[in-house]
C-alpha cells in the first residue's frame, strides 16, 4: 500500500519547529508494510492545503495528514478536506459531547469557538482524541483514503497508535517488514561500504541504509516478507552474515550503545574501571556513568586537566611529561596505570588530546588525541587524528577510548596499538 | 523571494530519522525575509527526487534541498539534479583535492569510491564542506536556482551559515528581523511569563515566545522593521527591559552557554576551579572544558563515584558519610572542600545526588541531588529534586550547580542556600 504524508502548519516552514510527525507516522505505515513515497509540508493556507490533499490522494492509495484541526483562524484543514471530498460539514452531536466532556474534565465550560471543532464532514468518520479536545478524521471514498490527525505531536501518535494502525490492520495490512540494526565505529561509510556493499546486494528481500554519525556508522537492514522464509528469519541471518564481515567494527546491535556494552563486558568479567581525562574533561566517566547500575563497576576517576594534577593526583611522571609532551602514548599510558593504582580498579581508560582551537603545533596538530587502556600487567595504547569542532574532536575521541576498552576488554588488537 | 525545500533520504520515510534540516534552513531563509512556501520529503529515488527538484523549481525562485551527497548507492541526488539542469557530471580536480585532503587530515587514504564526490555537473559551483568530505553545489541557470547540500545536519547547517547565506545576500536578501534571546535557568516558563508578559505585550513590533528545554527556558525576542528605530535598536531596547525584571534568572544572551559565562566570571576574577562529581559522573567537567581556553582556568577533578574514592581522594569524613549519608548537604561541602585542596584550586563546585532509576528511598528519592561550591574559606550547598529519566536528572543537576557557581562569582545569592 503506498502512503503519502501532509504536515500542515506555518510554524513547520519558519524554522520554529521541526516536523517529528512525519516521522513518527512514517515508522508506523513502515511497520505494516505500507511505503511511504513523499512527504510535504504546507503552511496554513487553504490553496497550499488544498493543493497538496489532492496531489497526494492522486499519486497514494491512502494519505495521513497532520494539523490544523484546532479551533484558531489558521486551522483550515478539515474545511479544505470536506471540500476536496465534496462533502459539506453537519454538527455532531457525539463529538460535540466529547469535547464538551474533556473541557469539564479540567473543571471548565467549553469555549463556543470550540463548537466548530464537533463540525464533521458528512460520512466522514471521527477519530476519538484522548489527549486534547480536537478530534481527528477519517474521510473515504472511490478508491481515496484520507486520515486527518492533530499537528500536536503526542495526541496526533496516540491516535495513530490507537485508531489509523488498527484500521489499516482491518483493511489487511501486517507487519511485513522485520528490521535489524549493526552499529560500528572506526570505520567510514564508505569503507563500510566497500566491505559489506556485494554481499548485501546478493540478500534477497533485504535492503541496507547506512545511518553515519560523528561516532560510527550504523547500518540498517530491512527484510521484506516473502519465500519461504518469514521477515524475521530472513533478518537474522542478514544481520549474522554482514556482522562477521565487519567483524571488530561491531560494536553493538539494535539501540544499543557502546557504554552499555563496555558495562556488560565488565559485569560478565567481574572487572572495575577508572578514568583518566586530560582534554575530555570528563565526557567517559559521564558516558560510563550513563548506564543505570553502572556503580557496581564504576569506581570513578580523576580529570586531569593541568599538568600539576596529572603528576600530583596520577602520578605521571615529571620527566615523561618533558620529554614526550602531555599528549604522547608515554603519557596516556602513565595516566591509566596512575589511574588504575589511585582508584584502586582492575582496568582503566584514560585520554590526552588537542581538543583545540587553540594550542595545535605542526607536529602536535589540533586533533591529535592519544588514549590508552591499562590492565592490570598489560596495558596498551592508541594515537588518533580528528577532525572538526573541539566538540567534535572531543566526541570522537571518547567514542574511541571507549572501543579500545572494549577491544580489550574482547582480547581484540586493533592495528596501530603500541603495547607498554 | 520564495523557496521550496527539499529534503532526500529514505530514512526520512520509514521512520528511522525526523527531518531537523527543513527547520534549520527555513529558520535561515526566514530571518532573510524569504518565504518557504513548500517543504517535500522524497526517498533516494532517482524518479522520485526528478520530480521533486523540477516541481520545486517551477514553483519557487529557488531551491534549497539537503540529503544524498555521499558515495553510497543510496545517493543520487547529484546525478539527477545534474539531468534536470541538462549538464553532465565532470571531475572536479580543486574538489577531489579537498576530499582527499579530508582524509588525510585523518591520516587515512582516500577510498577510490570518494572519487565520485569530486564529480561536479559542468558550470555548478562547488560549496565546500568544512566538517565532511561530500562538497555541496548551486546550479543555476535562466531563472531557477538550486543548492545542493549533504544531509548530515552538522555539515548542512556549517554550508548554509557559511556559503548559502551569504550567496543570497549577495542577491539582495535582506535581515528583515532582529532576534535576540535571554536565556534563563532556574524559573518556569508560567513563572516568567507572569513576570514578563505584561511589560512584553506593551513593546511595539515585538513578540516574544518561550523556548523552554530541560536546562531553563530561552526567550526569544523578535523585532519587525517600522517606525522610526530600526529593528535592531528595538531588540536591543525590549532585551534591555526584559532582561532588567527577570534578573538574576538570568545567565546569558544569545546563544552563550551557562559555561561559557562561568569561565568569564573566573578569568575575571582571576579564579581556578575545580570539580568533584559523584552523580553526573564528569559531566560538569566535560561541560566547563567545553569552552575554548578553558585550561586557563580549569585544573581538574575527581569523579568520585564510589564512597571510597570520596574518601580517599577527597577526603571525605567516614563519619560524615555515616552520620549524614553520600547523598547530603555536609558531604556536598566535603567534597567540593577536598576538591579546592586536592586540585589547588581557588573554587570547586560538587555534586552527589541519586540519578536512579535505581537506589531511591521514601526519605531520599530519585531525583534528590545536593550540590556546593566552596571558596576559599566560604562555600554553600543546595538541595535540588529534579524529575525525570537518569540522564534528565543528570544534565539538570550539572546545569543548576554551574548556576550556583555563576551566583557564587556574582556575589548573588539563591533561595533555600545553605551556608558551612
Amino acid at each position: 500500500m503506498r502512503f503519502e504524508i501532509v504536515t500542515i502548519g506555518a510554524e513547520l516552514l519558519d524554522g520554529t519547529l521541526a516536523d517529528t510527525n512525519t516521522a513518527a507516522i512514517a515508522s508506523r505505515l513502515a511497520r505494516l508494510g505500507g511505503e511511504v513515497v513523499r512527504g510535504t509540508t504546507v503552511p496554513d493556507e487553504p490553496d497550499a492545503i488544498r493543493e497538496s490533499l489532492e496531489d497526494a490522494l492522486s499519486e497514494a492509495d491512502a494519505v495521513v495528514a497532520a494539523g490544523g484541526l484546532g479551533t484558531t483562524s489558521d486551522d483550515l484543514t478539515k474545511q479544505v478536506a470536506a471540500r476536496v471530498f465534496g462533502k459539506s460539514l453537519a454538527l455532531d452531536e457525539d463529538v460535540l459531547a466529547r469535547v464538551r466532556s474533556r473541557f469539564e474534565e479540567r473543571g471548565r465550560a467549553m469555549p463556543e469557538i470550540n463548537v466548530s471543532q464537533a463540525m464533521v464532514p458528512e460520512g466522514a468518520r471521527p477519530i476519538p482524541n484522548r489527549i486534547g479536545t480536537a478530534p481527528g478524521l477519517v474521510l473515504e471514498d472511490d478508491g481515496r483514503l484520507l486520515f486527518l490527525l492533530p499537528g500536536v505531536p503526542a495526541e496526533m501518535v496516540a491516535m495513530l497508535d490507537e485508531y489509523v494502525v488498527p484500521f489499516l490492520e482491518g483493511r489487511g495490512l501486517r507487519r511485513t517488514t522485520e528490521e535489524r540494526v549493526i552499529r560500528t565505529t572506526g570505520i567510514s561509510e564508505s569503507a563500510l561500504a566497500e566491505m559489506i556493499g556485494p554481499t548485501a546486494r546478493r540478500l534477497a528481500r533485504t535492503e541496507i541504509s547506512y545511518l553515519p554519525s560523528i561516532t560510527g556508522v550504523d547500518v540498517r537492514i530491512s527484510c521484506r516478507a516473502g519465500g519461504s522464509r518469514s521477515p524475521g528469519r530472513t533478518a537474522d541471518s542478514a544481520e549474522e552474515r554482514l556482522a562477521a564481515i565487519i567483524g571488530p567494527y561491531v560494536y553493538a546491535r539494535g539501540n544499543e550503545s557502546l557504554e552499555e556494552v563496555v558495562g556488560y563486558l565488565l559485569t560478565m568479567q567481574g572487572k572495575t574501571i577508572s578514568v583518566a581525562e586530560s582534554c575530555t574533561g570528563g565526557l567517559l566517566g559521564f558516558r560510563l556513568t550513563a548506564v543505570p547500575g553502572s556503580s557496581d563497576y564504576t569506581r570513578g576517576g580523576v580529570i586531569a586537566y593541568s599538568n600539576d594534577l596529572k603528576k600530583r593526583l596520577l602520578k605521571v611522571k615529571a620527566g615523561t611529561l618533558k620529554k614526550h609532551g602531555a599528549v604522547s602514548g608515554e603519557v596516556a599510558l602513565e595516566m591509566a596505570e596512575g589511574a588504575v593504582k589511585r582508584c584502586r580498579s582492575d582496568l582503566a581508560v584514560s585520554i590526552t588530546g588537542i581538543a583545540g582551537p587553540g594550542g595545535g603545533t605542526k607536529d602536535k596538530p589540533v586533533g591529535l588525541v592519544w588514549m590508552a587502556v591499562a590492565a592490570g600487567e598489560k596495558a596498551c595504547a592508541r594515537e588518533e587524528r580528528f577532525a572538526g569542532s573541539r566538540d567534535a574532536i572531543r566526541t570522537q575521541a571518547a567514542q574511541s577510548a571507549l572501543d579500545l576498552l572494549r577491544r580489550t576488554l574482547l582480547g581484540l588488537t586493533q592495528p596501530g596499538e603500541r603495547r607498554a
